[in-house]
């Protein structure tokens, strides 16, 4: 038996077109020739397979897999011949392949169609920028977690409606973002695992008719299971969903971060001050300090929930299976991804970097307005005044005359905040504790290889 | 000592505006109103806690407990007495439990703000409908999967850019739709992981002062573990995205099946027929068939998708920590599960009650284009014809006369799809053991209750 | 010869569908009944036509107009019985047109479809939302404009990336909003004229085949124009987008708004003191005020954004011509009509009662770091200093002596902004210029009849 | 006097960051290097007011002109050294005039800022644009047209539901989507008009303190009019909302096209044959044709969609006046610019070049179904037959007898569309007419010089 025939790739598309007006809009060669490392890693692991199971001969796989591991090598080292005119990087590979390795690299294509393959490549890609991801959140956690550390007892008003509503530490605000991008890296994990699934062996979208191991090749590839059904397999897309919500939602978290650091920046505020390298002045005015990164940050939430929208309305409405449609899920992908991680490395950066005006902050937060309510509680608790007694009381101090506010020492911030001792509670010997159990998680994730 | 006294209540807010113009503007009575269960829930478990803690007199607690249990019991039978001047379900149940216990009533805010009390109340709802919506896609995963049971056999082409490709089964593409509904499920899980997760003993930001029992609240409510941190905890609302975006992805896969059967049931394709339940005809042409469920169903993703994005545009940029933008969250989440949740179950019926019309798919799956592929690999596998040659033979027979397609009696569709066995393949034995494997997985569902 | 058949009708649709369990999902009376207004007008006029061109009898058409003219005194006297087994406003009219007027109810669906007829409607409706909306954005504008006219000259910093950057007048800020609302009223003006076409004779999609006069009964509803092409004009929703859009915008442009008054009412900045009515405050301190009007706008514009972005998702990819999907554009359009109207009238209250701290803004303003380029540039205009120099001059001062501050006294805000004497500039002079001309433009406005 | 001195600049930004890892998230080179054109010949403008007005001398403005010109002949010849470290055009800008005609190139800043002369750039280049988009709905209109043209009386089945409805003809489709495709050159030049309007003047935020000719500027540059308040001129980007809800809308439009042409090219519909330049097909089966072209457009329409929505989303909450978060505005609107572009010349070429099966088509228009309702409608409007009567019989035909269809032979779809002789209709007369002042009006178009 012998067999180097394209199975279900015939049944699907060799490009007969004859247009050059149009290449640019089919073409997606710039985009996803940054896939090139999967696409030669899904390659070989499917001809090791083929020759394994014998589909094509022992030595005919191993021709390809060397010629393979050449074009791997002359793309890493810039010397790869692209040729636009080929659309895509598959294209492109199979022409290379046949000029070093000659006809037997038609028989790559055997049991395989286009679509799984294309599926296989932009998962692998998908889930290596999912771990880049979670490396991005974990830096940004460690840098938000320092700052936790170094302002455990840092005192701040903390607000609600961009009110003042009752004294924190600012170690706890660090510790709120290090929370919701703990939240962020799980769901960049859980869009990895919607990924890790191995579609090739799925053809064009009924199966293959060759004696293939999929387990095998998804070993190879580090799948964790392959697909069950070959037509969702080659039109599934919820990988590059998930991928694209777990962003969008990271971006909104970072989109608050960016906003209080714009709020604490500014003259009126003054909590904090951004080193050089995060904030753009005026050679005039060098204690100006605006706040571009943050803003950045801010601003391209917009692009990664857009990107998500994009792909949300691109994929409503497709029948089955494959539809070309689908072209467009790459870049909205690798965009978002290179806005994530470029937004949570400037954010880890930016924290790391800025300076808290602890002075200015513990002045605001010994703001009598803050501890009104407390006072009223201590009298009710501690001395025993009916509520309602010690609600007038203190309502008449605060309002009654305008320098009142002496009058209320019964309370200072530092007291308000670590009576505020429960679990999740500001008191700095809640924050602390939350520090040190974090430090324990970022130290686990690093040990899982996270970052 | 003893303290009946709001205590992060006051830092927070009580109503004192007076505007009756734009009270439609802030009011949120008619959608919060529908979380009367939880508010109920929360409040007693809250209640039950302070007399354990002796933070109130028991006598107090359970004066609060017997009312709130009143009120609900006048909620479920229609008796309660909405105040619509009181803005939303948590002034209406507070005013009605003075009015039954008195003054006592009070001491249910001991402790307690509103804004932790409001993020308590929605994670739970979030969970109930979260609940609810796999439930939904179980009951589709069953329609499809009996349709599948019954269509192991049933050949029509499967398509790619909806041109025919390939003959498949019917059963297969029924499988398909059965994963896609499966990751659906996954999702609401998941989502219902996130909101999973008890901020009750957060105050108004900052954590509450007095020495509650956070674990048993926790418990009492069937949420698995307290919030960390409670700046994030009131003002977080990840778990709303989390629903939204698996309501968003589930609508985009039942658009997909919707799109599915309306091009199935054109008179062109005719490949299914709905059945009176879930078409609308004309009196006078009574084989005319409009699909308007499945129209409805593929034009309300825009809606689920416009709910996620408005969520995500209403958290971009908010500063810590509670801002009144949040009360935007619930009505996009109510919207969007009851929407989702009659979207699954027009599914769920109208997948059950189609009948299928297994001559006119089979005689379209018997189009020789579809096998054209397939013969000529077989001719290179089993006749050893050079691929080329093969190639050529075909080709010249599809193409060279009108008839010539009858001279292709090498191959049926149904040994095309017989040859497709592989894992995920449509080969018939495939799909019979994907329909097994399936209903275990829904039986074991059952076993956990999901359905 | 006479007629009363329905002609198109038969070819679309007449519901035979037995589920009831699906109504909800199926069933628009909800929302559609708040078109009745549009369509017994609709419904008056193609009978007045019909009589007119001897369609049907002239006693027929009479009769048909007194019904419904009896239909909508029900419907405003709140005396009309809904039936919501009926599904929408259509059927209800009709069903009740039949107990008025007996079988000649039937003669008014001649030459008409429920296509062209629901199109008709939401056209209509949509043009008197649009209004509407002009007259919300001119009663802000007006608002903004006395504001604007009070504070001609008071002083505030003006912030570029919210840091403080030169002094500008109050009023400048108030007529930069200004003009954002008028160019929203455009965009609500430019989506009635979209709406202003009359798609009544288009049938189900291609016409009636009766002699009907398309522009008598387009004149005798207001519309302009009528449709060019029946196709189009049955489904066709680029007005409910073009309405979406200007909500949307204009919702961004009071997001905005909403966001300079929740920084300005923080105790940091301290320009603004919202009134009772547009805020919300503690009993116990009632210094403060929550903006929660500002905030539940800001977080609206997430509503009315995604809004649009469901609508655009609903229409993507429908093929000719109508579609049921369509049914999702009446809600969609009424929900944004409601927020954006509720939006700009909050705002309009809130602008016109908030009161601007006078001193606390002129504060700020005298900040010399706002002053010191136009120290600089003054230096080298004035006392020919070169621009170098007089830049190190100005700068040691600013940086040299914390007191140094006072040393630059050559300038004051006043002058400041007094020497922006350009058009569009912040200087008293132009601001006045400005709202004289405001006032002109409104005046004018009024004239029309837009508010 | 003399002056060279930055004005607003310095109020503003000269960039003293020193960090180069974050800078491909700050830079906008590689973008904003596409408005060349713009930022020349707005600085040319400039400086010619500069020296009119006497602010800078004569021989200084000339200088700078000459440099400006050989910077603009270097770019064009492609010898522009750009250098990335400089982050944005207006600093390479800026530079290369500094070397070529030394420090004298430093008074093109006086009386103009960073912001204003971004946003007067910005303005021009999406003026461009949208002429560009005007052209190329006017050469898809022609195409369409032509088509329309060719097929006035080519007779196919009108679809609603994608069931069909009634026989129309084809030119009446081709001409429905004329109409939209007019409706989004509307638009388009709308977005034109917003964006014309000359900020520059606007200073930093305020205005500048220089006696400047704003309408000189603006009428050098083809401008219309001249902002009316430096704030809002400084941070609006309406006009960037527009054109990308210009883009969304007709993406949308262009969506419907390619579902109808999918479907129409499907085997199972078969009306439309498109060309090998707007295909793909598989060698093997050269009957074969993918409408990849078609899917592309449709895919691509969320990715414009999703641009609207995150240039919305970034605008959404920002406070006064310029706030970095607006440097995503440009990316966004020329990749909706470019794919508009792309998407609307292709499926001009596919319009073009697609041939229409009329044979399938006719057969497919003559299914007795259509044609039921005109049937009973003229039993009852030409022999007085009662309608219910007529309908019964009408039902009973189509119904009865499985060949019964061949005993409705009163009347051919021919009769049918003849008889839709109204405006907007289907009646070949009636195309023939819209054909017609259709030619008309892309002759007024081509006069106006649109295209």
């Amino acid at each position: 038996m012998n067999t180097a025939s394209p199975e279900d790739t015939l049944a699907e598309t060799a490009s007969v077109r004859g247009s050059t007006l149009a290449s640019d809009f089919t073409s997606s060669l710039a985009v996803d020739r940054r896939m090139y490392r999967e696409d030669i890693a899904a390659s070989t692991a499917h001809a090791k397979m083929l020759g394994r199971q014998s589909i094509i001969p022992q030595s005919d796989a191993d021709a390809i897999i060397d010629g393979l591991a050449r074009i791997r090598v002359e793309m890493e080292e810039d010397a790869f011949d692209w040729r636009p005119d080929l659309e895509d990087i598959h294209m492109n590979v199979e022409a290379r392949l046949y000029e070093l390795i000659g006809d037997v690299a038609g028989k790559l294509h055997t049991a395989r169609s286009r679509n799984d393959q294309v599926a296989t490549d932009f998962r692998l890609y998908t889930m290596r920028r999912a771990d880049q991801s979670v490396a991005g959140c974990r830096r940004l956690q460690r840098a938000l977690l320092d700052q936790a550390d170094a302002h455990r007892e840092t005192l701040l008003p903390g607000y609600t409606h961009l009110q003042r509503a009752q004294p924190i530490v600012f170690g706890h605000v660090m510790m709120a973002y290090y929370e919701m991008l703990g939240r962020d890296a799980d769901a960049f994990k859980s869009a990895r695992d919607t990924a890790d699934c191995c579609p090739l062996g799925s053809g064009a979208l009924a199966g293959t008719t060759y004696q293939i191991d999929r387990e095998f090749v998804a070993s190879e590839l580090g799948f964790s299971r392959v697909s069950r059904n070959s037509m969702d397999a080659v039109s599934d897309r919820d990988f590059v969903l998930d991928y694209l919500f777990a962003a969008a939602k990271s971006m909104i978290h970072l989109s608050r971060l960016a906003e209080d650091i714009v709020v604490w920046s500014s003259q009126e505020f003054g909590f904090v001050r951004l080193s050089d390298s995060y904030s753009t002045g005026s050679s005039m005015m060098p204690q100006k300090r605006n706040p571009d990164y943050a803003e950045l940050v801010r601003g391209k939430s917009g692009r990664v929930a857009g990107a998500l929208m994009s792909m949300l309305m691109t994929m409503k409405g497709l029948p089955m299976t494959y539809n070309r449609d689908l072209q467009e899920d790459k870049q909205q992908l690798m965009d978002a991804a290179d806005t994530v991680q470029a937004a949570l490395d400037a954010c880890a950066g930016m924290v790391s970097e800025m300076v808290v005006d602890k002075s200015r902050a513990a002045e605001a937060a010994s703001d009598p307005v803050l501890l009104a309510t407390d006072v009223a509680d201590r009298l009710v608790r501690e001395e025993g005044v009916p509520f309602r007694e010690a609600y007038s009381e203190v309502k008449a101090r605060v309002l009654g005359d305008a320098d009142g506010a002496e009058s209320l020492p019964e309370l200072t911030a530092q007291e308000s905040v670590a009576m505020r001792d429960v679990v999740g509670g500001t008191a700095p010997a809640r924050v602390s504790e939350a520090v040190m159990r974090a430090y324990g998680e970022l130290w686990a994730a690093r040990l899982r290889g996270e970052w």
